[in-house]
Formats: C-alpha cells, structure tokens, sequence
C-alpha cells in the first residue's frame, strides 16, 4: 500500500515519457488545444510594409516642422502629401500619417496643416508585431484560438505538434452489459457499463485520443491475452476497469505480474483505494477500480498526471476556495479521503454539504461543486469550520446556488428545471435530511430555503407552530410549495386488498414504518390517533425506513406488503398507490433571504402557470396554495 | 457611439433568441460539452437490485443478533449465509453482508461469527444512487465527462440537446490575401486573413459551430450580396470582419442599412471602438472591426454573450486577481481600454507589465496572461497601485513565471524555450525596455531578472560599476549569459563597401543612432572616442531609434545607409551585418531572487551544453563566459 505521492512519483518518475510523443505536422487550422514539438519562429514580420495606421494622409514629417496655426504650411497632394487609408502602404519618402480630421483640404489638390508631426506618427512600422525569425511560441506551448492569429500572420501554415498520447480502455466485469447492444431489460446482478466512457471522455479533455475494447468476462485467460495484444499495439496507457481489488474473480494483478511487474497495488485514498500501477515492457499500465467514483477519482490522481507529463504540460490544479462544512464529517484515519460536496453561498459564508460517501454513487460526482480532501492523519472535518474544497463547477456558479436542505420532495426538482430554463443564472442545489433536519440547518444558516411538511397533531396545520418552538425569534417567512398526496405504497395490482390505513391493523399484512420525528411519521400516528387504532396491533410498526423510496424499495422486494410515503416513490417503482391524506409542504425561508433577489426569482418561478401545471402532471399533488406567503 | 454596457444590454435584448435553438437527439457518447434542450430523468434505477457492497457473506441480520466473542454464532452456508462478492445480487431474505475478513470459517459448510451486523450493512440498496423518474439534469445543463456515468446508468442512451449556434464570418477587405491558396510572396499592402480562424475557433470553444466565407474585395455591391445570402441561409449569426469604420472603403454600415437596421455604431471601447450591430430580418450581424485585437475584443464583449444567451449559459468572467502596474499606464477619457499585461509574482506582488497597445499587435494578446480594463472615466493606471486584472491564463502559471524585464536579447527566446522543454512547469516572460530600463525595474522590485549590456566607458567593464552607481546597497547577483557581436547593418550586399566605424564619417553615408542611455549608444560613444572621431562629423547621429529591430527596418527601407545593432537584427530582416566588437550581456538578479528554486533551475538551464549549443548556432553569440556568476 502506498500514499497518494509515493504512487504518483513512483509513476512520473517509471514512466519519463514526456519526450516520447512524435511530431506531427498539422495544418494550422486544425491546430488548437494542440502541444507545440518544437518552438516556432515566424516566417514573415508583420506589418511586412510600413503600414499607415489611420485613414489620412502620408508625409514626411520633416516637412511639417513649423507648422502651427498662425504660419500653416500648405501641402501638394501626390507630392508631398498622399492621401491613405488604413492598413495602406507608406508611399515612398513618407514616414508619418496625418488624420484626415486635422487636415485643412484647399482643394484637390493642396491641403493645410497647422501642427507638426512626428516622425512614424499613426505608421505601424515593419515588424511592429511580428519580427521574421523571432521566437513565436516556445515547445509545448498550447497552441489557443488566439495563437492562430500569430501563426498565420508570421506565415506558419503547418504546425509542429506532439502527437496525442493514446489510451485504450479494457472494462472488464461478468456482471457488466453493454448499452449499445443489448436491447433486454436488465437482469438482477447485471450492470450497464459506462466507466469506459467516463474516463475516455476525462482523457480526451486532458489532451489524449482513447479507444475502448469490448468489455470482458472476469476471465483471466481472456483479460490476459486482451492486455497482452493493448501492450503490443499501437496505444501508450492500458487501464482495465474493475478487476482490481483481490477479491476471487479480481484477476488484474495476476495478468500483470505474469506479463511483467506491479509497481503499486493500493493506495492510501478512497474512493479510488484498490488501484494497480502497472509495467508491461516499458508500457503503463493501470488496474482501475470498477465504482464509478473510484475510477474517476484513480483516473485523475494517477493516470491524468501522465498524460500531462507526456504532453509536457504542468498539472494545473483546480481552483480552490474555503468553505465550512453544514456538518461534521468522519473519516477514516490512514486513508486521505476524498469528499465530494455541494457549495453554495449562504450570508457570508461558503456553506459545504457533503454528498453521499459511497464510491458507487455517479451521482455524488455529477452533483457535486467540489472535492474536501481529508488528509490521512485527520479523523475528520468539523463543523462551521472553514476548509479548503477543490472547485469542479466554476466559482460564479456557487455564488449563483440556491441552497436547499431538508425534506426532499420531487416538485425541487421541477423547480430546479425551471429555474435552469430561466434567465437568471440561478441554479437550485437540494438537500435531503428530513423536514427537521431543514429546520436545524435554517437554524444553523447552512441553507437558503427548507422543505417542511410537520404536521401539529393538536391542530391539524403544518409547521407554524414547529418554527414558534424549535426556532424562536428566528425571523423566518413560510411558503408553501405543494399539496400532495401521501397514501399507502402496495405491490403492483394490490393482490391482497389493501385499501385504507385501518387494514395496517390485519394480521395476514407486514408493514414498515419511517423513523421517529419525520413528517410521515407524524401523520401516521395522527391518523391512527384519529381512526382510535391501536399502533402495537400494526404488525412492523417498530421497523423503520429513513426515506419514502426506502419504503418503496421494501414494498417492491417483497420484504412487506405496504408502507406509507408519497405517490412518487411509489410510481418511480412502479407500484400502486392509495392516497390517505393530502399534506401541505412548504418552504421556510429566513427573512434576510426571503428579500434577495434569488429568492425572489424563485418566488417568481413557484407562482408561474407553468410550474404549477408541470407539478400537476406528475400526479398526486395540487397547487391550489401554491407559492402563497403563510406567514 | 455606445457605452459597453449600452451595446451588450441592446443586443441580448433585441435577440431573445435563448429559446430559439431546436433540439437534437444525439447518441450519449457523443454529448460532452452539449447543453441539454429539455430535463433529463432517469428510466433506471442504479441499483436496480439490492447489491452487495463488499466480498463476504449475505445473512439476514435479524440471524446474527446476540452474537459475541464468547458465544459465536453458528451459521449454514448456502442455507444462512451466502458467499458473495462485490456487486453481486443478495440472495432471497438477506438484507446485509458480512466482511469476508470478519467471518470464522468452519469448514466448507459452516461459518462462525461473534458479532451482530444492522440490517442493510453492506448493502447498496435498490436506487441508492439513482432512482428510475428522478432528475438527472436540469434543462440547459452542460454534460462533461461525469455525467455520461450518470446518464449510461440511468438508461439514457440519447440525449435531447439543445442544436449548436451557427456563425458565419465573412472576412472582407481588398489586402487579404488567402494563405490556403495563395503561394507567391506576399506583396506589399497584402496582408494574411486569419481573423475569421480566431475567431471561428472562439465561437467554438464557445459551444458554436462556425463556417467561413470566401474573403470578399471592398466591394460594397459583393459585400450586399454576400450578407443577403448569409441572412437567408441557415445561419444564426452572421459576421462580416473588416470594414466596420468609417473611411472610404468602410461598406459594413451601409451594407446594413441597406437590407436591415443597425441598433449599435461605435462602442466607448479600446480596442473594439468601430464595431457594428445590425439586425436584418431578425438575424443578429456584427461588423467586426480588422484589427486582429480589436477583433477578439468585440467577439468576446458582443457576440459571445450573445452565442452564451442562445445555448441558455450564463455569461462566465474569468476569475481576476489584483496586480500592481509597474508603471504608469495613461489611457484615453471617454473609452474603456482593454490593456493586455503580462503577469508574475515577484516577491509578494503580482507585478503588471503593460504590453504594446496597438490593436494590430496579435503578439500583444498571445503573450498577455491578463486584461487590466481602464474605466471610461479614468484617465490611466497608476504604477505600484493594486488593480484588477481579468485572467487569459491560469492563475497558477502566473506563479511559474520568471519576469524579466530590460534589454532585449534573441538568446532569452532560446532560454525560454529550453525552459518549457524541461520539467519545471516554468515560463519566462519578458519586457524589452533596455538596459537601464531593466535596472531600474530590479530597484522598483518588478521583476526577477534583468538583462543588461552597459559598458563601463572608463574601465572597458560591463554592468559592475552602474550597480554600484544605481542600486548601491541593493544585494544583486550578476550572470553572464552570452557574449554577442555588436557591428553596423548595412543593406543587402553592402554595395556602398562600408567596412567599419570610422566608415560612418562618409559624406556618401546616412546613419541612424540609437537612443541616449542604451547601451549599443553608450558602446558606440566609447568606440568614436577611441578613434578621436568627432560625432558631429557623422550624418544622422541625432536621428535616434529604440530597438535594434528598428534601426534595421531603417536600413532595410533605405532611409539610411546604416545603424549600428546586433546580429539578430540583421539576420531578421536579411541584411549585412559587420561585426565590430564583442559585448557582455548580463543578467542581473537581486539576491533574493537569485537563491530561489525559480531562478536556481534558470541557472541549470544556462549551463547546460543544449542552450550553449543552440546559442552559438544562432549565430553572432559566443559562450565561453555563459553562466558565470560576476558578483
């Protein structure tokens, strides 16, 4: 096992590929966001001419001199005066340019002038920019838009480029499915392979061309004649993807050690721990983890510096700005970790909420703003204490990010949509951590807005009286968002019946509760107060779920026969649905916010036609309150 | 005549065009970089069974409760407990997974274990990471790489995007010439066309596709023609660059007013001023101004928020940071200038050196690393002032950069060169403002290195004696990097036989001097007093010049006979050189500079036997002193 740096340097130090890329000669205009072989010396100066600058007239400044408005001094034109426009060519014996809005014209002939000039006045001299033989760009110079400007003018119309490095990408995996071939619905166990094109798109952006192999079955036979043929061909980086760990069907490290030598396996980081760095002849080759996140995490760390390297290019790193965690984060002393995290700017503070930890979630990557790294020797992050986080979105945009934390509801996700569509810039970032959660984050001024259905089991309204006790003095507004439908979630076709909360109570049923203090939870306990039933009679009432698709998941798995939850879990399942009880969600919103202009864009969003009519079509909810001022 | 914001604020309105592009549906690996037209949620659940998430065993955790070292529990394997390996499906009734390193293994039929596990542990639950009908992005989102793994494992294999915006740049202006066709020499008053290659590929990185027209001769009758076909075709922006002012061969604006409306003539900006926006039909035109800067400029201010607006993107500024202009910068009331700067950190400040500020020099934006933009109401920059200065490159290799600034030498090409060839990630940028210049930028503290060919007139001594005599008490380093020829650069075959100084007393010869203070006047003031020449003796040695470079375009032009300069000079524009004397160039770097990594690995580069070899190849140069530390 290795640290982050010790598997890096043992790589850029194997692999001193960097001068080991060809030339290739391009033509100019193909040439942007190439690497220059060679430094390149322009051609042509440019101007090529002494070049009036101006539109007006070319002299000769000594004759001029003395001119002032008193004794001006009269010119003939085509002979000692020549009329030019920009970019023209100085006439013979002239070295200045007179504008044509100080010249007194007498008539076709003569004009007057009454100041001097002087000498290579508005005359853009040869070589004012560009000087023939003059260094244009030095080797590995990246070539930009902009540098085709110089190229051509100082006459390079074919470039010297390195040659892209290339990468071949061999997932391999028994359980993986290829999406272009497979027309079938997905059997349990199998997944649908996308690393490859992940990290092929990740190299293509750092500068490298990358080819995909068909994937292969966790066969070491195959995986090793696979990696024998990349080796021999034509490619300078091999990754297999999965394979890499030592579990039984993890043969990457075998095939390498039989083909030549493993120069790591493992380092101190997660995701992205069971990496292998490889060495076939004088080939790389990298073992990459199978979850998406590891490999991504890998392929940046260790297989990108590479490329870098071979191109001749520095590593840049990304940007990064502090933030302070919403929350404490633990981590695992001995491995630096790396946290991917939603940013936002809430007050005066980068606000961070980690995403979740699992190196299985694409989408813990996709949604994130930025990378904590928690180094080796730290257990962890504090709370409200300011950290620095790599920036993946550019800066703006996190200045630019409504923050919501707090019960989820899909109707964010329209209102996201919408805001996106919009020509405000804004975009929304969400949260799930439970109604009270939000509450707790309002609290702590880690979020901008909070979704909240908390019912008062006294009164029957919802929130009010939960902000009068949990949040005291807090000057907060209350918006609702939607009504919407929460029933019972029951397998496709409802096979046994199901059609009321009072059946939870029947014997031949197992049913399965949310935890303790979540909106659910509450109005369950409020409706069997109502209905006078009994909780221990409900046979799983003391099995808790923490979502409304965990409930879902339970349903559909048969674990048990129903649960209760909102109408988009169960049609995200495909499951059936028995509305119960229609409940208000809302969003607390603390004043100083409420007044910005975010907000207020917000607001404007909640209150068109169309959201409201989009939040219609999704089916179980009602927007006859929304975007109505509670308090 | 517009301001900036005037301009900007007519054209995203006139154009609400944000809507307007129609949607693609495009196979997924091929969406990077593409903004999506509509929201995107996910047809699959990730998982879509419950997963293991480690290799070990599958147990209910209901069966493990009360386990302990002391009285282990006993469990069946394939009956209560089931090897798996990461990803695998859990068996029927397991809801969690045992760590292969946790378990006690019997015998091939029965495993031990002494602690309890929770439900769930070590299980990815169905739609841990996605849920089948959620959000996966919002409308207007750019994929990147990251997302293909989201989108793949959602089961989206097509894309809605939005269609790219299509410009078409029409180039006009009778001194273009086309460098793909043409093959002779350049001709005087011809000039290369490579504005639309820049700009085509700005549009590009701006998410646009673009296409070019045949550049058109100031024809305003095929300019109409031209622009009419463009708007009828099935273009979304049409640019025609060149031609935009208003001298006698300006056609743009009436070419406009001619098929359409111009909303903007002239904008208070420096470069950019005469650019034009017309609206025919309701098709966005742009008359671009020729000037290769002031091209980009309006491309960047006009047209590219324009394009951002269509594909439904904010407007990204780049990140900025504050710098300190080493000297004063005047600017004009009334316009915003755009003065491109060169950029390094030298100490703790990052120092700010204007470059040239013709908007015909394309040099002047390929070597900026930031724009400082002086505000319409301000009449200039003060020098040693903290200023904001939007970034062209990265931030990070402006701490990379080695700042020199002083007397120009073609060897400081060759170094910096050799010192992108090797592995530091550093770069030299240097300011030609000559010898004295460059002592006096070490004194302000303005950059790292100063390059320096003062000779001591008493002793025949380079350097030493002005240290003392300038910086007295500052700690400085002296380093000899090459010694050159300095002699006369005469025409072409030196038809008027000039072979040496005392030539320049010739009643036939016209000469031209360089300016007082620099060190090739200093060098020749020496030699004329060693002859006991009179310098009233020779014609034209008042007639001063700045560089070495213009003394040779003076020569070349015929304006004068002959100057006195280096090799280099005469070598660029193809003209005679006689060799005179050998001088010492030197580079002086302040102590504290001198110890730093930076100036240690300059040094490393210096004596190695490549630069030496590459230096006497140029021609005019020896080494035997290259690298010697004087002081």
């Amino acid at each position: 096992m290795k640290t982050l740096a010790q598997a890096r340097e043992i790589i850029l130090t194997e692999f001193q590929a960097h001068n080991s890329l060809s030339t290739e000669i391009i033509p100019v205009q193909d040439s942007v966001g190439r690497t220059l072989a060679q430094p390149v010396t322009a051609e042509l100066s440019s101007p090529h001419f002494h070049a009036a600058a101006m539109d007006g007239v070319a002299v000769a400044a000594a004759s001029t001199f003395g001119a002032n408005p008193a004794q001006p001094i009269e010119l003939q034109v085509n002979k000692d005066a020549f009329y030019v426009n920009t970019g023209h060519v100085l006439p013979d014996n002239t070295d200045a340019v007179i504008m044509i809005e100080h010249l007194n014209v007498l008539d076709e002939h003569r004009i007057q002038i009454e100041a001097p000039v002087f000498p290579w006045q508005h005359v853009r001299k040869i070589g004012e920019d560009i000087v023939a033989t003059e260094l244009l760009f030095p080797r590995n110079h990246v070539i930009t838009p902009y540098c085709l400007g110089a190229l051509i003018t100082g006459g390079i119309f074919k470039v010297p480029v390195k040659r892209k490095p290339r990468i071949l990408i061999i997932p391999t995996g028994s359980e993986l499915v290829d999406w272009r071939s497979s027309t079938a619905a997905l059997k349990p166990g199998q997944v649908l392979e996308s690393n490859s094109y992940v990290i092929g798109n990740l190299a293509a952006e750092a500068g490298a061309d990358f080819s995909r192999s068909r994937q292969l079955m966790d066969d070491p036979a195959k995986i090793r004649t696979a990696v024998q043929a990349a080796v021999k061909g034509d490619v300078d980086i091999v990754l297999t993807v999965g394979g890499s760990s030592a579990g039984s069907e993890d043969y990457t490290k075998d095939v390498i050690i039989g083909l030549g030598e493993v120069l790591v396996h493992g380092v101190t980081i997660m995701p992205g721990k069971p990496v292998i760095v490889g060495k076939i002849g004088n080939k790389p080759i990298f073992g990459i983890p199978g979850y998406p996140v590891s490999a991504i995490i890998a392929f940046e760390q260790f297989v990108k510096p590479l490329i870098d390297q071979m191109r001749g290019q520095p590593e840049q790193a990304r940007p990064s700005i502090y933030v302070e965690p919403t929350r404490k984060v633990a981590s695992k002393l001995g491995l630096e970790e790396f946290v991917r995290v939603k940013l936002g700017t809430v007050g005066s503070r980068v606000v961070a909420t980690a995403l979740p930890r699992g190196a299985g979630c694409i989408t813990s990557i996709t949604e994130a703003d930025g990378i904590i790294r928690i180094p080796e020797h730290m257990e962890g992050l504090k709370d409200n204490q300011a950290v620095k986080a790599e920036l993946i979105k550019p800066a703006a945009s996190i200045d630019n990010t409504i923050v919501a934390v707090g019960s989820h509801d899909n109707t964010l996700d329209v209102l996201a949509d919408e805001l996106k569509a919009g020509t405000t810039n804004l975009s929304l970032s969400s949260s799930h951590v439970g109604s009270m959660g939000g509450l707790m984050a309002v609290k702590r001024g880690a979020c901008h807005i909070a979704g909240s259905h908390l019912l008062d089991t006294e009164n029957g309204t919802y929130n009010v009286s939960y902000l009068d006790k949990y949040m005291p003095g807090r000057n907060v507004r209350l918006v609702n968002l939607v009504m919407r439908d929460q029933g019972l979630i029951v397998p496709r076709g409802n096979a046994k019946g199901i059609s009321s909360i009072e059946d939870l109570a029947r014997d031949d049923l197992a049913f399965i509760n949310r935890q303790g203090g979540s909106g659910t939870r509450i109005l369950l306990d409020y409706k069997l107060g109502q209905l006078g039933l009994d909780p221990a009679r409900i046979n799983g009432y003391d099995t808790e779920e923490y979502t409304h698709m965990s409930v879902a998941v339970a349903v559909l798995s048969g674990t048990v026969d129903v649960g209760l939850g909102i109408f988009a879990a169960a049609r995200a399942l495909d499951l059936d649905f028995i509305p119960v009880v229609t409940e208000q969600y809302d969003l607390v919103i603390p004043q100083e916010y409420f007044e910005s202009e975010k907000i207020q864009a917000l607001m404007d969003i909640i209150n068109t036609d169309t959201f409201k009519t989009r939040v219609e079509s999704l089916g179980g909810y009602s927007t006859e309150k929304t975007g109505q001022v509670i308090i």
